[in-house]
């Protein structure tokens, strides 16, 4: 109940803070007989892993993770699968600072009026580095649905005011790219935008679209457990995310039914729609077309501008803010965005029946 | 599992098709003590009821709630609420041509292909006939809320092209309004294009703002259920939503930290935020400030304009839908927006220990 | 979590008082596809119904159930599956000298203390007339398991200091059991018992012994959710349970490793276990072999005798209970008892994917 | 669902194989505000630590806890409660020789069915050495009880014939008693049966009594999640637990309503039971009494003695085990009896909101 677990069959429930001694999990319910890859585990980490890159923080974590239960000989055994992650770069002394007042647009405040202590380390455990532990998990569950011919990609659909084709989010990043986005010329414009607010001491919002492919009609559960409606609680669950939409998504709003229905038509797979603005999921249930969606994130609080705050005992201050941070959420949510929907997608299909097949 | 519940707490569990004997549920967590108004739940159902205006479907329910257990002489004994509402008016006949075919943009073809059987009367369980439920359970949790001063009001924020102004959407609305706008000059023009779709054969999307005023800080839990992840779920579990967002949602991805952070000061009150751009959730906890969010609808799917599809059989053909359906979600839907709201409110201050207050 | 629900997959959610409207529940998670048999459902409940011989309450229930939704012309849809039963002969006029004080060995003070409310009219949702929900699910989860070749079977095995031999438990009963006792002659004196306890006005204590046949191996799942585990939840969950066992359960205190271990020889059918010691269990999970398990109850609280108790005013009284109630648990306690185990055999099969079989 | 979680608020979730890396878990729903004594927590771990006496198996574990989250200063968060604990003398190589056959009476055949694939090392995660996350999270809900007056006491009541005086088992032990059993004759006379059994390669079952004081009445929730059917669920989810028992237990199938009923009196603390043949639970819900319970647990299966079995190719042979064993369950298992206990009444008092005390 206390919200540090995620998923009904394949669930992941994870624990650690910013600049704790380590962040980790309990993966349970993932099936017995496969060959794990940590390597591929690996790789994901690396994909999110700080400084990397002059567009992220310079926090050096190498973020190398420890399988220690649930394998024999490297294949699962269908028994809980523990993971560690150490962090080795935790600099605390940056942020006695703030041990004394509440960064504005951060859990600070909320989270003293709940718990009546807080953790302001780095933030505690509402720093996105808890999603450390959404990625292994997830890489985990990417590499089950691989097994069946099942993807999940994302990739930067909008930096700012800078944004694709509605058309491209699903296409594939050219090799190289910095920050996830299909469209290179629009991937310039905002790469140049993350560095102007970089330099400026601010930060900037984006848009993640992501496509899940290869799912099976029959995904999901009707009613209250529609495939979106925990898509969207997957993913709303991301630090910074302010909305969800899937398929046309808020532009439906916009449409005539004549214009947004999907004709169907009988061919050798079966019948299929023309058209897919629903999005692959139909009544609550994969269609067998592909899952779009998109995800849009507040530019990431921490700022180096001055803030007008509180402390804890009541005064208004202005804050300047150090410590290290991204200046905006991508790239490094790409792999969590990812992450989220492979674990969501395995989820309901061992939910639905669907996995193993048969 | 199944999908047909939601909640930890104050939980509903739902049964029913759109021509089967009877919708109906079991709410769980109901707390005890509570005077039980029949009368408010009525006015709920009201307000969802067919009917009720030339805007929505002719189809005549009247939609009478019975409460089947947990009172005692009125009041509530922390026992489970079983309640029905018996359908009176399903012509299933009008939907015998259906058995053999798929509506596009319907759950039909999925439903089929994962449960190899389908009630077709009007669109069994998958009718959002199903929301009378819904309505039932949420006019139950507002009247807890309301104890505490919480209240809950969605309103039609855009039909197609027409939209209120950003900032009006959480405005009351004036008296007598046809479908929950409240600009009236707005409503007008949306009603119109309604009646024209309508009269086209057509559909129309469309958006709702609402907000939950009142929630004392610190409901909701870190991580995997935040407030606005699990306020996701439930909207995007209704039928037709598309997307969701909250405080500036998609608008953030535009915006600058300095723009969208929201400075603090030390007020009588304690910290508050001299703005709302976070819609009133930090770190995924309520921060005492309003809570905004906005849902996209798709157009309803069914339309009376001749559509290309296929039967059962595998055979394409053309379909001229008939039955009776409303041409655009509003204003209906604005009670079960409502409902949902109320539920998942009552729920997390109940699993955040804010319900009853101490 | 406020204790109406039980099951993960195929799940129950019940409600109602003893004198209430009615008893009923909502089944989520039942498999499409199955011929639904009334009559079954209707044949269990029988065996559970007050009035049908001396030896139980006089109550007279017609406990006539009526499905509410979940079928397609008899069959089931894979939607939730609502069902009520109507309350015919609730006289709570004969409760009206307890409301005002608390019957020792009840539930009374508790729940008054709990919620500070209590209905009192035959007991409200403390009676074992809550059964009627379970008898209902559990009727329906072995219409299930019989299409796979499984049962499951309770009878009597104690009553008082009448008990049959360890080994006959899992006996078939002969026609026309009075209470469902394997051995006759027992039989014979354990009516013999009840009758003398009821014209004493008092009642009397039973165990009960059951067995699951024709579990495939592998339901169940390791550390905390042993098929054990949530076979004894189950059971306990019964009014007046006292006690559960497996196998040889405290019989294997007094054992030594070398007499209840089970030696395993190959056979034409796998490994099998020579003895089945174990009760058809092992490391959490089904073995193949059957599943024996035992349930104490304790005699009915409600008696005729004069007894010490208190006020709800704090004053201390005698109490001589009128009412209609039964002297022993069984019979009528068999069906229920079968209806636990076959919902949790069914809840557990899905749980562990081998149902449906592949 | 794949069993590896407990616990709805304050829950654990554990993983490790004894002959893996670690065993450890995560507590989700730990309250805030506690100052977690680490010592108390190694205490409880050293009481079920191997190798520190001649009844008990030889394999030396240090079984040094460490916690890795949900901690600020030495005070609890409200984040969730990461642990490890890692083990160092594991020596597979001894269980070279049961790869390739199946123990009887262990987990080994049923869960090769299951999975298609078994850690035979050390019986991997159905060992007994996953008990050691329970006794870290059961020994962290203990100091919160303990704050509240709440004490949790498991004694050996029962070793093989040995068994002590019905109305003793919840007296406390003497002190340095070496399997505590509270009567010291009888533990003497268990102690000796136990060498015993040990020196003739074989094992011996027992019995322990436990008693839970000081819970307030009004814990439990009516129906499905009685507080005796989740107690009986945890119980039973210890490794070889066979039977548990509540109150009277079986004994109570022997009695008259007469007898086993509580009367009830007036007193300066409310209405009290004149005994409390109940066990401190009615109607589900704790009465405010002594909650008192017995768990039966079978002879330990691994034994000395040779024993008939079958190989993974399906030959029939004669087994005779090796590798390090304890003869009995207790004493090891009584702090695990207790952590138990302690973990489902800390639970059950937050579903009910008894904790925190308002």
């Amino acid at each position: 109940m206390a919200g540090n677990t995620i998923g009904k069959i394949y669930s992941l429930r994870s624990f650690g803070e910013s600049h704790g001694k380590a962040i980790g999990g309990v993966i349970d319910g993932c099936p017995a007989g496969l060959r794990l890859e940590e390597d591929d585990i690996q790789r994901e980490l690396d994909r999110r892993r700080p400084g990397a890159s002059p567009l992220v923080s310079p926090r050096r974590e190498p973020d190398r993770v420890e399988i220690l239960s649930g394998l024999f000989r490297g294949v699962t055994t269908g028994m809980s699968v523990g993971f560690i992650v150490y962090n080795r770069d935790a600099r605390s002394e940056a942020y006695d600072a703030l041990e004394h007042l509440y960064r504005p647009s951060h859990a600070d405040c909320a989270w003293q009026a709940k718990y009546g202590i807080r953790d302001h380390r780095g933030g505690g455990r509402s720093s996105a580095r808890e999603h450390v532990a959404r990625v292994v998990a997830g890489a985990i569950a990417k590499q089950f649905l691989r097994l069946e011919g099942i993807s999940v990609h994302a990739c930067t659909a909008r930096v700012g005011h800078v944004q694709i084709e509605q058309d491209h989010p699903t296409l594939p990043c050219p090799p190289g790219s910095a920050i996830g986005c299909p469209d290179p010329l629009k991937e310039a414009e905002m790469v140049e935008l993350i560095r102007e607010v970089s330099r400026a001491g601010d930060s900037i919002g984006a848009i993640v679209a992501g496509v899940i492919r290869g799912v099976p009609p029959g995904a999901g559960e009707p009613v209250f457990d529609r495939f979106q409606a925990r898509l969207a609680h997957y993913m709303m669950s991301i630090n910074a995310a302010k909305g969800f939409e899937y398929g046309e998504g808020f532009r439906a709003a916009a449409m005539k039914g004549s214009e947004h229905n999907d004709p169907l038509r009988a061919s050798s797979r079966g019948v299929i729609p023309v058209t897919n603005h629903a999005g692959g999921i139909l009544g609550g249930v994969t269609s067998g077309e592909e899952i779009t969606f998109r995800v849009a994130f507040k530019p990431v609080p921490t700022i180096a501008l001055p803030q007008q705050t509180v402390t804890t005992s009541g005064e208004d201050v202005e804050l300047t803010a150090t410590g290290r941070h991204d200046p905006c959420v991508v790239p490094r949510v790409l792999p969590v965005v990812e992450a989220m929907a492979a674990m969501l997608t395995l989820d309901m299909m061992l939910e639905s029946n669907l996995y193993p097949p048969t």
